[in-house]
């Protein structure tokens, strides 16, 4: 019989978003920008010792031990952060939050594909300025009147990072909008936008656990904005579900942020790793905007990148491949381990002669 | 300086849901329905093997290992389960997922009070029937013309449950309609409304791990209903976020649905405990609709229940307390272990002379 034309009609239909494929079996994952060092060693200890009685409890609803680990590695006050369940939670409820304007929010043409689900999601009206040929961001592009502006830095797919400089002319320009830098690679790039938080109140900052802290199977994200703002979002949260993060996100996520040596080291391994991929890459002929991130947006003149991509996952090495105008020619690799790369390269070698 | 008017302008203002008190001392806890068994022992077994290595993965976006397992308990397909962070993510996608109608949707009065909140922040019109004076539900009104129906049952905060005959009478009036069961406290009450899932294609059943599954502090709810309806609401969800519950979710989760006979041992405590806990407040005089939940819903015609709430609190006694038209003379007692119920009798009995 099927289900009432009137039910049916009646039902919020979205094109979802199609995550990167997570292969059952055991191949070389360069596909989904993960980290391929585990997580900070005193995580294990805090699981091993976790008293599972407590989880007949609620979790904390304002998740307080994560986020004054937080406020003290970030140098803010706990009140300026805001955690969710990784940074897509956090970043659309920031849409559902801060967007509720008439006037069209803007992000890049290429960038995030999640920006585009959310305002459709939530009917808000969006207008994308495109990137340059060499995928960067035209400031004058973001001076229009707007409803609210989001763009990731570094962006992705492309890796491409814009310095301090070019986020304040944003802000400078935009003190009537909520401006969201999405900074989940940032720690790959250089200088977070943070530090233009006590002298911008329209700014947020949306960082997440799954890239540089290894923990993306998790679930970790937060905002670092003015009080003000933060309580905003804390209003729409308290309204939507009140215990977002499990108690074990809770002192995993604070154990992970204790450990800032394991960190730096952790990032310094894959940027040493990137920075030769790129060399490997060059060699090959690829060519690639400037890479930032944990991942490298390469093109070879010679080879179609689909045709790639498939040899590639013949051989059991996935990278990410859309089928979208003006980037169908690109594969995004992942910066995986030493091996995952010399496997990878020795694949490259052998196929383009 | 503070934030400028027009970014305010565009802020969701929400009046959110206030949840109930998290105390940081030790007090006797019956104040948020929690259970007072910890969670079945295979749970520690299986966070002590974890290998934390694994969380630098994403989590399996589909849950497979959980959805199947309860596929496999309840008896349905695994594609007519759909899991999230607690019922409230669960109950929250299915408000955006399936009320989009012009009519407003019906829920009770007197209910949960995510509903209403819910329907504000999606900007839902609703209307809601009242209870009659024993708090139940008067079914004729909810054959009025609507955008979809939602209650939960038992309801609470008054722990009365309506027979299946009931629930199939709204839906047999509903056919164009998407109903949803809010069961979170049906373990403790009676018949489950999945056995009508296959007869009627327009009804989805919620459930939680927070109550019988003793895991509020984990964050698991699940939707069952037919493969279409399912199908929708994981569209949305991977619009919004595809990654949502977290690996030790899922391995727990699945853990705690293995172990049926715990399950169902605790159950039967917790309604045993109810049971002589209603003979204990009506031997005090307190008056309440027959109590199918893990809580009850008292009154004294003698004591305010707002003094009767504060006198607790100062005894570290927390049970649930609104200041709400039609209830503010009611508490909402959760069911503890025996010995909290003791406790909280002999409290009472002093006090109510």
């Amino acid at each position: 019989m099927g289900i009432h034309p009137n039910v049916l009609k009646n039902i919020r239909h979205v094109t979802p978003y199609v995550p990167g494929e997570q292969p059952q079996r055991k191949v070389i994952k360069l596909n989904t920008n993960e980290n391929p060092y585990p997580p900070a060693p005193g995580v294990r200890k805090v699981l091993e010792e976790f008293h599972t009685d407590a989880l007949r409890l609620y979790p904390d609803p304002a998740a307080e031990l994560l986020t004054e680990e937080l406020a003290r590695f970030y140098e803010v006050e706990k009140e300026q952060v805001f955690p969710g369940v990784g940074s897509d939670d956090v970043l659309s409820l920031c849409f559902l939050t801060f967007f509720n304007s008439e006037k069209p929010i803007l992000f890049p043409d290429i960038t995030y594909s999640f920006y585009k689900v959310w305002a459709e999601l939530y009917r808000i009206p969006y207008r994308c300025p495109k990137l340059d040929k060499e995928f960067r961001m035209n400031r004058a592009d973001y001076y229009q009147e707007n409803g609210g502006i989001i763009f990731p830095n570094p962006n992705a797919p492309t890796a491409v990072y814009e310095e301090l400089e070019f986020i304040e002319d944003i802000l400078e320009h935009n003190r009537e909008s909520v401006v969201i830098v999405d900074e989940a690679y940032v720690d790959f790039a250089g200088k977070s936008a943070l530090e233009l938080i006590e002298r911008y109140d329209n700014l947020l900052v949306v960082q997440t656990f799954s890239k540089a802290r290894s923990m993306a199977g998790m679930r970790i994200g937060y905002a670092i904005g003015n009080k003000e703002l933060i309580r905003y979002l804390n209003d729409v949260k308290y309204s939507f579900n009140s215990y977002t993060l499990n108690q074990l996100s809770l002192i995993c996520g604070a154990e992970a942020v204790r450990d800032r040596a394991y960190f730096e080291k952790n990032i310094r391994k894959i940027i040493q790793t990137r920075e030769k991929a790129k060399g490997e890459l060059a060699n090959l002929g690829f060519a690639f905007p400037d890479a930032k991130a944990n991942f490298i947006f390469a093109t070879h003149p010679d080879y179609s990148a689909e045709e790639l991509f498939l040899a590639l996952k013949k051989a059991d090495i996935y990278v990410r491949h859309w089928n979208s105008e003006r980037i169908k020619e690109y594969l995004r690799i992942t910066v995986g381990t030493e091996e995952e790369m010399r496997i990878l390269f020795d694949f490259l070698k052998h196929y383009i002669k």
